[in-house]
């Protein structure tokens, strides 16, 4: 069993971090609640076990703590916004919130964002639009670790997708998906472990399959969703190819191989093609459609059918998505964070260096 | 080898026959130039191998030809279309024009449509985006046909997603996909051809795999992208839950297992949860978020990249998406469609019907 903490602890530790790299208080707690919403709903690779290479990047001044965070083009239901190199738990919130002040005008809000970093789970930002009554959408790329189907070189990364909708009676309904057959969350859980990875998750430096969970260090690559052509995998292209033009290629960021690493210790490309790396927001207005009771009260049909449909044998549900993280949140505010020895002892350096207490 | 048929005849049999149901001659035009082009595009599902099922719908009342297809509520960038129980094949184009007129003027436009059909390929759709220097984007939910993740029940439609985005010395990126593994035209094609499908397409009534491409017949199911929960098939009952919700909750359209079947044959549910059949559009002035010109050189580097990566051995090269469909078009235009007998058949069969010859 790994060692739990309360929320509060991670909470404070956090904020002192993010105060000792020379953060706003306002920034410090922004960026704390993001990260550890992480944690909460159960997507460890993306919470507090990022922090310290958020630091490292810092030191390598390639994370800027004192943003200029500003928008740059716009209409009037879309916006471009440059995060000054800012932390991406900062720029995105702020991105969505550009969103919705647009779609509290014009129905809906796209913002594409460039110059930004890493920004903690997607579904984070894409929530955020519920409670105004709206959709979320969030989208981001990522250090290239995915081959494109037929491919050998590693050009996108797992970019993720969340959408977030609101409901009535019943809790929202929200996906947030990395666009590959599994996330590199799920490698480094069977890595800790010991364990072999399913075949169709990782291919070789040649591209044949492998169950090594290692493999991208000898060059290997993670698959888009699908795992093979026969399978759809050229879909998964399709949808993580999407995300990056959609961040990328609209904002002025980097694109495809030309992702900075999340890493200090890899250096970005020498030729960069934009701007750090890039998010896509959206907010859209229920009633810029229809009645928000008349949509919430479908909503309601629709989860309660869906959740409630007949199973396979073994099986107790349909899972709705969002159920599994909304479960774990409310699990873990009570009874406290599991906090991966490995990373205890990571942050456990991270103190010292900074002068703090963990 | 299948007859072929030039564009010309199959254009000029379409019309009259969209002539004979009582459409107009602009309804007439835009119907056979949707339907045609998935022939054209090698979606052979989605082209004239439906000409007869509209009719039936037709004749059953499902088919309105002469709809007063409408905006019923509006943002300056949303509107909700009643498609009138209309074509989707003109129905959808419509509400496309509605989506790039808010594009115009507010930077996006997204267009959700009730109360219609189907509506031909999605690609089409997103594509008409493209010569306004756009991106299109394009949604539909379907007949249900599809169980989710853990599920026996066939709840959701093969709901395709499509996005358009323009590039410059390139051709465009068109990715236009069911969330699926398979779409259910792979699955005619194995019929035809006495094969079967591969593990991961299909389930049986009790959520077995199965590799009968009849097994639809027999209650079984197609799965979403990623074919089992550890491929990430919950990734893709995402997408098609997403699909369903944007086109048909955000509407008022039916969704979920209440979406009325595309043939005649079998009966609407007896207890609609709304109008028709949803779609959802969208379409993005590239310039309401950085120079047109800029974005393209962008989008060129984008796909020269890809295009140009690494294969696995015995591979040409990356696909881009939009590349093969292309390709197909530019052949079907010159040298003929290739139909399959039991649609030329089937075709026959509809001529004597309606008076026409073929």
């Amino acid at each position: 069993m790994d060692p739990l903490f309360s929320l509060s602890q991670l909470e404070r530790f956090t904020y002192d971090v993010f105060i000792r790299m020379g953060c706003s208080q306002a920034h410090a707690k922004l960026a704390t609640e993001v990260l550890l919403n992480a944690d909460l709903r159960g997507i460890d690779s993306h919470g507090i076990a990022r922090l310290s290479g958020y630091v490292r990047l810092w030191e390598a001044k390639r994370i800027n703590a004192t943003p200029y965070i500003r928008i740059v083009h716009e209409s009037p239901s879309t916006a471009v916004v440059d995060g000054d190199s800012g932390l991406g738990l900062v720029v995105a919130p702020y991105a969505m919130s550009v969103a919705i002040e647009k779609a509290n005008k014009a129905g809906t809000g796209w913002v594409a964002v460039k110059n930004s970093n890493h920004f903690g789970i997607a579904g984070h930002h894409a929530m955020i639009a519920l409670s105004h009554d709206m959709i979320g959408i969030s989208m981001t790329n990522a250090s290239p670790l995915v081959a494109p189907t037929f491919s050998i070189e590693r050009l996108l990364g797992t970019n993720p997708i969340a959408v977030a909708i609101p409901a009535g009676e019943q809790p929202p309904f929200v996906a947030d998906f990395a666009t590959t057959t599994a996330a590199n969350g799920k490698l480094e859980i069977l890595q800790r472990q010991n364990k072999m990875a399913p075949v169709g998750w990782i291919q070789k430096q040649n591209g044949d399959p492998s169950e090594n969970p290692h493999e991208l260090k000898d060059g290997g690559a993670l698959i888009p969703l699908g795992s093979d052509r026969d399978h759809g995998s050229h879909k998964g292209f399709c949808l993580g190819a999407w995300v990056d033009i959609f961040s990328a290629v609209l904002s002025g960021a980097n694109y495809g191989p030309w992702v900075p690493p999340f890493v200090a210790f890899l250096s970005p490309p020498a030729d960069p093609v934009g701007e750090g790396i890039g998010h896509f927001v959206g907010a859209m207005r229920v009633d810029a459609f229809r009645s928000t009771d008349d949509f919430k009260k479908n909503m309601d049909t629709w989860i309660s059918r869906f959740r409630n449909a007949k199973t396979v044998d073994g099986q107790e549900r349909v899972i709705i998505p969002g159920d599994p993280e909304r479960e774990m949140s409310k699990i873990r505010t009570t009874e406290g964070i599991p906090v991966n020895p490995k990373v205890v002892e990571d942050l456990k350096l991270l103190a010292e260096k900074l002068k703090l207490s963990f």
